[in-house]
């Protein structure tokens, strides 16, 4: 706390208001955008990175940093006036002015990826938080590797009511407690306001008695007194356990007729307002213009982040585990993974084992666990039947975080964000399981995952009615195809153990596209019977099947109902029809291959897709007049297996039917 | 109170009993199932049934029942048991041996229209809870209409730690608390497993603690300590606030050496422990055999509810505001709504607004509401960007519950529960709005109100990058056909303020089939320029622009794209080009058209779809290899919308360029 001494608060007050200025200006030359969050937090944002933020500017990647999560994201020009207040070059004045416009850094929400100091994208409420517990949690696996020395950092937060009544903030509280995260401190802007009006609209929630029932440490303050702010901040970092600040923050700090209300969240001030908040605030300067004095305090911010990176960087070059934290910060290392897997897969294609593809999965994670020291497991409370776990993964525990397991709990959402926060703070791969009926509880983490381009992998099993009793509630029938819908998602669904560790090397090595692995419950026979070099799934949909002479009929499936299409093909056969089997583990990766070869691999002859899924998503493949498939078209139902099989019509007999049709109506 | 002196405690304990048996019996003859909680909470639900709950089976939807969800749905076998002990006649002993089987009523988890006595759907975790969260909020609204002469009933739920650790909980418990809904009622099976094992693997949340920083009432009672459980239930119907009561219970009562254990969660038990258990237990009966006596036990708490019933029944008939009560809760008077569009969308048809959707939607509401007494309004806290609150609509708030606005809170996912909740009650038509792209944290509740077949209506405004600056975080471009893609929901995206209208009259009027609106934040010109009698809308796609003489191309678009589609085939009137214009706001209308109306208004000239949405799901429409698409292909950015739509190339210019392309491909 001896830095407390020497903080001129005079000039602190106008770094804070430098802030304001910056985001009631920048909102309204865009004419759009919230100035109400940044005015407010102003001064806590301050407090925060003037007296405890170690970040350095010149290497914004800085292992070590601290990291920062502007959770309520519409506040983003907070974000964007502080990294133009600290030097980093790519946030001149010029990308404050043009907020919110195409092709700026300064997007309407914190986009990772698009300007250094912005440690993941927020917006949608809630996510900032939980992506922060998982940096968090990182951070502490990491010291527990590599001690004090080289990893020691703080996670910040900032957000608002809108991310504490998101049921996803409970996932990620109720972790963080059991968890202990005491690297972790929120700072909560306590305004009161939401878009409809007063917080008392719609909730009354103690919250700090609901963190504290987490196992929190709380405290509350007046946001806007510098001095208990930053005592604050001193004692939670002084606790053991993860920490709420609740700041008391009047909304659109200086706004004199606005603040407090909701008419200043999201709308700009108007220029009358804005000319009141100048004088209220003492800022005669004119738009986009910071004075020297202000400019330098909030450097010398820089400067002491680029003291702490000159000395962190002593001390790993001086540590004899340089190399070994180098590698776990690295790419994983392909070619090893590569050789493992192909060895694995020979074996694999010799043993041809009939087992489910969740099964084939563990199988492959032996491998692959034992290849890459950096991959972290987990799943939401259904280990056993997802098999995520391979053989001696220690659990990560409060007290214990060399582990490499996560048990995450029943908090589906929660899993999904907070791996996607230890892939950002970087040191880890990490993959975590659910049912594949509970992406669509994921599915807000797993867009913004693909959004930011950060390698998670999703293991999701039990992935159609396959799955048998638990019925429709648990059958997926639509989700592979909303799957297959976001933008910079791989959706796997192999068939067999062959490509599902094709499947998981292909993941894994996808430095900015996270995955989802379909799997399935119930067992199916191996199909990739020969050992070969190539991976095969990184094609995305391949030949399983040639015909001798030319095909009457293809047939496309994946996953489980590849034991369909080779079944349709041999009744085919009998009846003298030429049936090819083409295996589509990846339909994304099949869409970037070349024009001449999808048609090579496709077929001229009439096609039928084979999914126990509905057909949507399928018209890459089979978007002929001519075509058919065979699926889904509704809900599925409890039953067995077999039995659901039959009732919905997905079997080798139907197929062979519909190809008989088909090739029929084409001549 | 008086109840409670002539229990017959050794009677109670043998109705206990009957549930656990039936639930292993039934799970060991499905070989699949979960006895564990099904064992551990009979006790719990015995006292419920036998003490406190009115329902009777002679009329499973009488509307002063009192309502019981099962949140823990693994646990089906406690309701399956407990409905064929109350002697509802769908639920013969041949349904519990059927357990799980194709065609039983007795599904893996409880499904909502399959049997009597099953309120909602439950399965995925946590949906239960906050579906019941709309039932009690509903009996609240109704006895703020009726009193308590007509509606005096209580809402009780059995959940687990995994209902209580999904986010969605904490949506639900902050609201239900800030509503002070004290007729809601939670029994939580305090067991301390989940599958993974131990519930501290990955949890230390303090639950009563967390209540009661809720505003709930909270107590803790052994599970297996009758008159404790009694006792608590009686307070918690004292309290004025909603309740937990945390019951301790062992999981698998019952079972000698499996209990206690999660091996006793999911799996049966097997034949050895099932003969321990029995002797345990003292019940020497053979399986799927009740004595007489225990029968007629069960039998006196549904004499019970009939008597209820029947003094209820004449209270209505003595009641004037019977014709009322009984309009709420019929079916919404169709007639009466279909003049009121018409008239509407005559005038629209004159007045021709140039509106944003969603201003057209609050437009069409304000009709709607003034027409329908008992449609109730929302938003997760964007009343003013949704559009959802038509003038004089009073807010629902915990001390007037006259009122027909909730604020739902910054709570997707809890205010779509909610609404499956309000509409599964009876007595109102929900709808409530969020912004399209927070349809991902909606999604499983509203997945489960499709499977249900309840008819809720979704608000999802700002559908497309036209919402601009705010980003790629907020614009959906995958989420339409991510939404398409779940069976019975129908997606509309209007294309102006009539079709708008029409929209929402088909969706109040179809009684089991949720709706989602995808509504414009920019304008949009009106193209329904005619007053007609017919709904087009209900056609799903319809010829909005026909050519003289035959077409050159087809140009098929839905909502803010109709105005480009309309542009293009300006664009190539002046070139000599004959295009069509359809409109699609509803494929799934659309889908179950006759093949000879669907060929006709798409025509035989290649064919252009146009929407600011990824093209997955338009097969439906633009099958073959000569037809094109205009429309996403990944994320948004921030920008002015006319901005954007220049970027992503979604323009007039084009698409009449693509039509040009097809047509001389086609020659």
């Amino acid at each position: 706390m001896n830095q407390m001494a020497r903080i001129d608060t005079s000039m602190e007050t106008q770094m804070a208001n430098a802030i304001r200025v910056l985001a009631m200006d920048a909102v309204e030359a865009a004419k759009s955008g919230h100035p109400g969050a940044p005015m407010g937090m102003a001064d806590v944002a301050t407090v925060l990175f003037n007296r405890f933020i170690r970040v350095d500017p010149a290497d914004d990647k800085w292992p070590d940093r601290d990291r920062f999560v502007m959770s309520a994201g519409h506040g983003s020009m907070l974000v964007y006036a502080i990294s133009h207040l600290l030097g980093y070059d790519d946030m001149g004045m010029d990308q404050l002015r043009a907020f919110r416009q195409l092709g700026a850094r300064t997007a309407g929400h914190p986009e990772y990826g698009h300007a250094k100091g912005i440690e993941t994208t927020t917006g949608p409420l809630g996510q900032g938080i939980s992506t922060a517990v998982g940096m968090a949690l990182a951070e502490r696996m990491m010291n527990a590797r590599f001690g004090n020395d080289l990893v020691d950092h703080w996670t910040y937060v900032i957000c608002g009511d809108g991310c504490l009544m998101e049921g996803i903030s409970h996932e990620a509280i109720d972790f963080a407690g059991h968890q202990q995260l005491g690297r972790l401190i929120v700072l909560w802007d306590d305004n009161g306001i939401t878009i409809d009006g007063d917080t008392d609209l719609s909730t009354s929630t103690d919250q700090t008695a609901r963190f504290a029932a987490s196992g929190w440490h709380v405290q509350a303050v007046d946001g806007h007194d510098r001095e208990a702010v930053a005592e604050a901040i001193g004692k939670a970092r002084e606790d053991a356990r993860p920490s709420l600040i609740a700041c008391k923050t009047v909304i659109g700090f200086g706004a004199p007729n606005k603040q407090g209300s909701h008419d200043v969240h999201g709308a700009p001030l108007g220029a009358e307002e804005i000319a009141a908040a100048r004088v209220n605030l003492g800022w005669p300067h004119p738009p986009f213009e910071i004075p020297q004095d202000i400019l330098t305090s909030w450097r010398s911010v820089s400067a002491r982040g680029a003291e702490a990176r000159s000395a962190w960087l002593e001390r790993l070059n001086a540590s004899p585990d340089k190399a070994r934290f180098n590698a776990m910060l690295a790419a994983p290392d392909a070619v090893a993974l590569r050789d493992a897997i192909r060895s694995h897969s020979a074996k694999l294609a010799a043993d041809r084992p009939k087992i489910a593809t969740r099964k084939a999965s563990e199988m492959a994670l032996e491998v692959v666990n034992a290849t890459l020291k950096n991959t972290v497991g987990g799943s939401a409370d259904l280990t056993g039947s997802n098999n995520t776990r391979s053989k001696g993964m220690a659990a990560v525990t409060p007290t214990d975080r060399q582990g490499r397991y996560i048990h995450y709990g029943i908090r589906e959402h929660g899993m999904a964000a907070i791996m996607n926060g230890i892939a950002l703070h970087g040191g880890f791969l990490p993959y975590g399981g659910t049912f594949l009926a509970f992406s669509d509880y994921s599915r807000p983490a797993i867009r913004l995952g693909a959004l930011m381009g950060v390698p998670v992998v999703h293991v999701m099993t039990h992935d159609s009615i396959g799955l048998g009793e638990d019925g429709p509630t648990h059958q997926p029938v639509e989700h592979v195809a909303a799957l297959r819908a976001i933008p910079n998602l791989m959706v796997f669904r192999p068939a067999d153990a062959v490509e599902t560790a094709e499947a998981w090397e292909i993941a894994l090595t996808s430095p900015s596209t996270p995955s989802v692995l379909c799997l399935s419950r119930q067992n199916l026979p191996a199909v990739r019977l020969e050992p070969g070099d190539e991976n095969l799934t990184r094609q995305g949909a391949y030949v399983l099947r040639e015909t001798t002479g030319a095909r009457d009929v293809t047939l496309i499936a994946t996953g489980s109902e590849i034991e369909i299409a080779l079944g349709a093909a041999d009744l085919l056969a009998v009846q003298g029809v030429r049936a090819a089997v083409v295996s589509a583990p990846c339909f994304e990766l099949f869409a970037v291959r070349p024009d001449a070869e999808r048609e090579a691999v496709l077929g001229r002859a009439p096609r039928i897709g084979i999914e126990a899924q509905i057909r949507q998503g399928w018209d890459g493949l089979i978007l002929r007049p001519g075509d058919g498939f065979v699926g889904m078209t509704g809900f599925g139902a409890s039953a067995p297996a077999p039995a659901l099989y039959r009732h919905f019509g997905i079997t080798a007999e139907r197929a062979a039917d519909l190809a008989n049709q088909l090739i029929q109506g084409g001549k």
